[in-house]
């Protein structure tokens, strides 16, 4: 595709973003979309046939602009149970800041409504996870005997629900503020073996 | 209300949320509901002027029905620790075995499509886990240091998240399993005092 092409596409994936943070999938018409990123329906229609599909693509896009973050993180040198925590306060800071990331998360959690199986960017994650604690285990910041598969399924869990709650009660003001939280309750079980 | 106007109302909010829950509040119709609910329209009208009303009204049936399981746990004479872990797996069981508690739960994450403010049920819950987790101090299976209101609310946004992260990746097939994950991965917090 021509960059003037893409630039358009990420501009209609943008404004749609915005629109689907703040009304949601079923409040949403494309109409609304073409006015908030400034495109043309003939634009939209160009890239997209259907609000679905436009949603599908947000979806991808929050999903990509995450994982290049994280890649970053996970690229970087420190020790891998550093790594884990930095990617949380990394994504709560996204959520805070990125409104394609805004928009993605909640047309993740709308996602029963328009058929899309949005399973794939939680096995992504707890792939991630699930690899840094085997590090973690490795560089002996994490005890050999945790399951990491395990561990990392119930963290990513954790962290969806804490930012979910965190929207819903405080319009995520205390998100960063609840993943530390998080991290605080979550140490003892990685580093202190369970008694029994 | 009369008896009859009453179990009328309940069998149209579980046929209700019988179809919330399999298709969502976007793609449910009050024709599709009357079908599966076995009421006529007229019925449904006497009692619900609106879809948004009915949902409301799942959802406050829902947390009705959740709630009253969970007094009978929280008045049995038991340790608090037990009592909160009992909860938690009396929840999971319910959205198990219970379609207005499927039909609910589903509601309240698709809350934001019809503007209900769900922050209600959430506040309950950690109340309650506040209450159960001061109570557990007092009989010594809590460290004292810990504070009672912050780890409720991680408890209850942990477990959203690992119930809703169940159903995305297996329909809920292994939610008790990863309920038990969760307190495995929670006692050490209660118990073991943070080193440094």
């Amino acid at each position: 595709m021509q960059q003037r092409a893409q630039d358009t596409r990420l501009s209609v994936i943008e404004g749609a973003a915005r629109v689907f943070a703040e009304i949601g999938y079923g409040n949403a018409s494309l109409a609304d979309i073409t006015k908030r990123a400034g495109v043309t329906k003939g634009a939209l229609y160009f890239h997209f046939t259907s609000k679905r599909e436009l949603a599908l693509a947000v979806i991808d896009e929050q999903h990509a602009m995450v994982q290049a973050a994280g890649s970053d993180i996970v690229a970087s040198h420190r020790p891998a149970l550093e790594k884990l925590i930095g990617l949380c306060r990394m994504f709560g800071q996204q959520l805070l800041d990125e409104p394609i990331v805004r928009g993605g998360i909640r047309l993740t959690f709308e996602a029963s409504a328009f058929q899309a199986d949005v399973s794939g960017p939680y096995q992504d994650w707890i792939t991630t996870a699930q690899q840094l604690l085997a590090q973690a285990q490795a560089e002996g910041d994490v005890r050999s005997d945790l399951d990491p598969a395990a561990f990392a399924r119930y963290l990513i869990a954790s962290f969806t629900g804490v930012q979910m709650v965190s929207e819903v009660l405080t319009a995520r003001e205390d998100v960063m503020a609840r993943i530390d939280h998080m991290w605080e309750f979550m140490l003892p079980a990685l580093t202190q073996r369970p008694a029994g």
